[in-house]
């Protein structure tokens, strides 16, 4: 299999008996290189991809290069077969997202791939971690995504872990990835396993790609994880030291490209993965344990509507979402909760029509505290719910479980305000706030 | 003069004649302390309050302590003259907010308090750095700031350089400090020096307030400050070694509690400030020049919309925006710029009913780039705007200063995307992003 090649690439690579997954040895220049031969998007038919030691892909022109086949790969690439299904202690599925995209060269844009074999063909050394399945769950850009696909991933999620899987996978776009680890995180109420998230910022032609790192440390964590809950595996750091497990419930993407743009917020994450040693070490005790049943409820009710607050907004908004049918509205509102005095008006009558109203912060770090100003004790006593710490995003996917399972609305307030799955921490410590340093 | 002062504490204060700004000396338990006397707020009427040397504020019961004053106040608290007004250097515009406020001790919430003389008491130090005039603006707490005190605020500033003052001082509630910062950053063209935004997070009277050193960071910001721009004077870090001297279109609050909570976001500071030494460091070459002029131009258009995305946002919200008159939508986009797929009618529509749409990343650190995924070059053959790394909350306020200026939805295009006063970073370094520490 010779995945991508074309031209005088493929051709030399057949000439030598050369496949993807080979180790081959590239003499250039003087220079030697040693490496995995990986499958190529290059629009250059001269260009060979190497995955070097470090982790990252390397292309190489052929031009005056001598190219010799060092030795046959150990795991050929092939479609899963049922004998492997049988055996898999880890199941991979895919719903689309950059860890599982190719650059379309046609446009210069990325587009996602469908192939899971494509992905392991990226990351062969995750044989040697647990025995795997993958299914192809779908193939979205992650902000395409929606609360029926979310039961779709759940729903395989139970079925997974039916199978026999001790761990799971789930490959996602990172632009919503938290939203749906959220999701996964209220809806699965008892699991066996890990569920385990993982992205890529940067796809996996790109040398500075993060998938394949990502990848094995989620396949670490998900067969060797002892937490049975939602996490979010991704970079750690701008190197590739490390990789962090991330409570589902408390992670944001911080950054619109950088690799370690997935950070917890108002909490410390769950695990360290130092996917070189193939070690995890856990940061945290309080993790949820395993159970012995899988359990999910999987419903989420869309007429809900998350309200950004800032100087101006008109008070109508809210008026126009409680006509529009909305059940319930997540403020995202300034410093410790508040919206101006404008508003005590409008989130009364929306509370008075059975609407649930929940404050949470646009700061993202530290807590709601509507006692300390006046402005707060008018909201709360308009019937405004301060959620404590949690993330607005959090905020409002826990509301769209919550509303699906609950009409009663003192008993949605009593819910959000309740911690269920870790997405409220009552205790700060001081090293949970990132450090800015300048000299 | 002894504000606050009843009862036993009264009564001793009196009979040794010291007042408010005196130096007094507490002997109570073998243990001597000495200290600027400060107002009192304490419920207790047996409480001193004094401002030790550390900048702190500690309050000391009476009860078997030995008082005696020491030295009569330099700076005696007085009514502002005007003999003081025409030598005044720095003017001090009080709009509220914690840093001029003080708790109501029958609700237990902070109010605030009026009177900018009580602002000075609180730091008497602030008369040896400049020369300083104050104006009470309006009393009011940052989240109820709207666009038309903006004008106002911006019609003082423009006042008070040609009264004479080399720089400015604004105290604010910290809320929506950052949007206020905006404003008047897009709104005073000209300046003839620094506006120097500061606030507080903990209230005068709490012993761990940062009002103190704030307020004395930015009195000498406001005087010897190179740069003639927006700044935000607050705490840099968790302990009280510096104050930062952010951009005032590149610093978002980001802790509901912190003293820390404004950082610069896409961005390093322009300033720090070694309050203790009263010496400012610059942190940047590139800030704005004097201009022997003051220039504004304070008009907004409010029918504006910050709109967040989130997996199930529904569409049709675009289009009621459109039918309710607003001129623009600045979208929170996912990751590099993005919204599901469903948004790309609604937003071509909006756009030929002349409303402009413009992208930021709800990640808020990073840049946006609509030109690497399908989704992203979709939205833009629609008609929306990418908008580099701008803040959405300063895309916002720009949008609502630029609306009120053109008309003509290509100019309005052209300036969204211009870099007007700093709010665009185009080279971005690996230290911006803030560093989590996990051992």
């Amino acid at each position: 299999m010779l995945e991508g090649y074309r031209g005088k690439a493929l051709e030399l690579l057949e000439k030598i008996g050369a496949e993807v997954g080979d180790v081959v040895e590239i003499v250039k220049n003087g220079l030697t290189v040693r490496g995995l031969l990986m499958p190529s998007y290059s629009k250059d038919d001269s260009i060979l991809v190497v995955k070097l030691d470090n982790g990252y892909n390397a292309g190489f022109s052929i031009e005056n290069a001598t190219l010799r086949l060092i030795s046959k790969g150990k795991s050929r690439i092939h479609p899963v077969t049922s004998e492997e299904k049988r055996r898999s202690e880890v199941k991979i599925i895919s719903t689309g997202g950059t860890i599982a995209s190719r650059v379309e060269y046609e446009t210069g844009a990325v587009r996602p791939a469908l192939s899971t074999e494509e992905i392991l063909m990226f990351a062969p050394e995750i044989k040697e971690i647990a025995e795997v399945s993958a299914e192809i769950l779908f193939s979205i850009l992650s902000e395409n995504m929606r609360p029926e696909y979310w039961i779709k991933i759940i729903q395989s999620v139970v079925s997974a872990f039916k199978e026999g899987n001790s761990g799971i996978v789930i490959a996602h776009g990172t632009d919503t990835m938290s939203f749906t680890a959220s999701a996964l995180a209220f809806a699965l109420k008892k699991l066996p396993g890990p569920v385990v998230m993982v992205g890529s910022q940067r796809s996996s032609d790109r040398p500075s790609s993060d998938s394949t790192i990502n990848l094995i440390s989620s396949i670490l964590l998900a067969k060797h994880g002892e937490f049975a809950e939602v996490a979010v595996a991704m970079h750690g750091e701008s190197s590739d030291s490390h990789v962090l497990a991330h409570r589902g419930v408390k992670v944001r993407k911080m950054h619109t490209s950088r690799r370690d743009a997935f950070q917890s917020i108002n909490d410390i994450p769950l695990a360290k993965v130092f996917w070189r040693e193939k070690r995890i070490k856990m940061l945290r005790t309080d993790f949820i344990k395993r159970s012995d049943e899988v359990e999910a409820s999987p419903k989420f009710e869309e007429k809900v509507f998350l309200l950004k607050f800032y100087p101006g907004l008109r008070p109508e908004i809210v008026d126009y979402l409680v006509s529009s049918g909305v059940r319930g509205i997540i403020v995202e509102g300034t410093g410790l909760g508040h919206t101006s005095d404008q508003f005590v008006d409008v989130f009364r009558r929306a509370e008075k029509e059975g609407v649930f109203v929940g404050m949470t912060s646009q700061c993202l770090f530290g807590r709601v505290n509507m006692n300390v100003y006046t402005t707060g004790r008018l909201l709360q006593q308009a019937g405004v719910t301060p959620l404590e710490d949690m993330l607005p995003e959090v905020a409002l996917v826990k509301l769209m479980w919550v509303l699906a399972h609950e009409t009663d609305l003192a008993e949605v307030r009593r819910l959000m305000q309740s911690n269920l799955v870790g997405e409220i921490n009552l205790r700060h410590t001081i090293d949970l706030f990132p450090r800015w340093k300048y000299e």
